[in-house]
């Protein structure tokens, strides 16, 4: 088993705070090219959807997608939970991962692959071939991640975590967003209180720390 | 308990196709405003994510994403599986329902939303507020697209469903995906066998029938 990864993305590091709060261990190998923010493309060429994270199991199975990789975990390694131990529980988590995924992650890096010169003629993840940038979406993936921290402020006032008492994935994801938001200069925790207080305690994780 | 529908739009349909593949009755309201492609604004003002499906439960919690709601009933009433039943499926059930919907549904929704007139000003779901159409939106999304049905035919063409022999919530998301991008005129199974085998068999199932 071999987990591929690339340490200055937002996605791979999702997977890799995840397996440190479970206390797996999984072979990684990092296919970032040194110095350029672009993937390797030999590994390009093995990964059928372009992407990191990606899982390959030992009989060559290939597992993409950030939470699809904890889920196979998650199933053989319930305990500690962290995506919901109840039904309820479990309804939050996936609300508030995805929430935190598709308003907020995708937000951020639209804003980001939209606005660098180095993403130029690649303002897509995934796609093979040119993709060009597209200014607009610079202001708009930032009205969006604005949109996104108040709500994610309004949740964090009124419950410890996300989906409540417990740590669960939906942080995860959530706390890689606000710290991807630091390279488009956004400080999620400015004038959000509530927000900040759980940045912290999220912060002082030894799982966050170790990924830092 | 109440689930909150939008019977035109393909979000709420992944709930309601679910619940009738669980053979679970749950009682729903229509709150899209008759002929028009818009929400009633006394929904929105409950609403605090302004999106269709919601979930009401008994004490007012309110669960939005469709995804979290089907969780919500999955964690409850576990047979038949429809979102994997061994570590594996569940991983790959996960990672093609998510392939669908950020590669498919979103990048249809994206062409459809910057495209059409009655959408002015709300090229956005789910803000507060105007949100400007972006021409070029309507042609990246349709590329979009195309490459997530490539992804799905080549997927189809060695598997009988998206996460293997099981029909999960991944040929769900992909199913309202497919019927939805005929709204911007693609044809997706046109010149992709796979799909189309998949997608006439997919056709026939009952709880598809019933929310055609």
């Amino acid at each position: 088993m071999k987990l591929y990864v690339w340490n200055i993305a937002p996605n791979p590091r999702r997977v890799v705070i995840y397996l440190a709060e479970k206390g797996i261990e999984v072979p990684m190998e990092e296919v970032g090219i040194p110095g350029k923010p672009a993937l390797d493309p030999a590994f390009l060429e093995r990964a059928p959807y372009r992407r990191v994270p990606l899982l390959e199991l030992d009989d060559g199975t290939l597992i993409s997608e950030a939470m699809a990789i904890c889920r196979y975990f998650e199933a053989q390694h319930p305990d500690p939970p962290l995506m919901g131990a109840d039904a309820l529980e479990t309804a939050r988590a996936e609300m508030w991962e995805r929430m935190s995924e598709f308003e907020g992650l995708f937000a951020v890096a639209e804003s980001f692959r939209n606005a660098k010169r180095s993403f130029a003629g690649r303002a897509l993840p995934g796609i093979p071939g040119e993709s060009a940038q597209i200014p607009e979406l610079i202001e708009r993936g930032r009205q969006r991640a604005v949109l996104y921290f108040d709500r994610l402020d309004a949740r964090l006032g009124e419950s410890r975590f996300l989906a409540g008492a417990r740590f669960t994935t939906a942080d995860i994801t959530a706390y890689c967003t606000v710290d991807f938001a630091r390279f488009i200069e956004m400080d999620a925790a400015d004038g959000r209180p509530h927000l900040g207080r759980w940045q912290a305690e999220v912060a002082a994780r030894p799982s966050i720390r170790g990924t830092a």
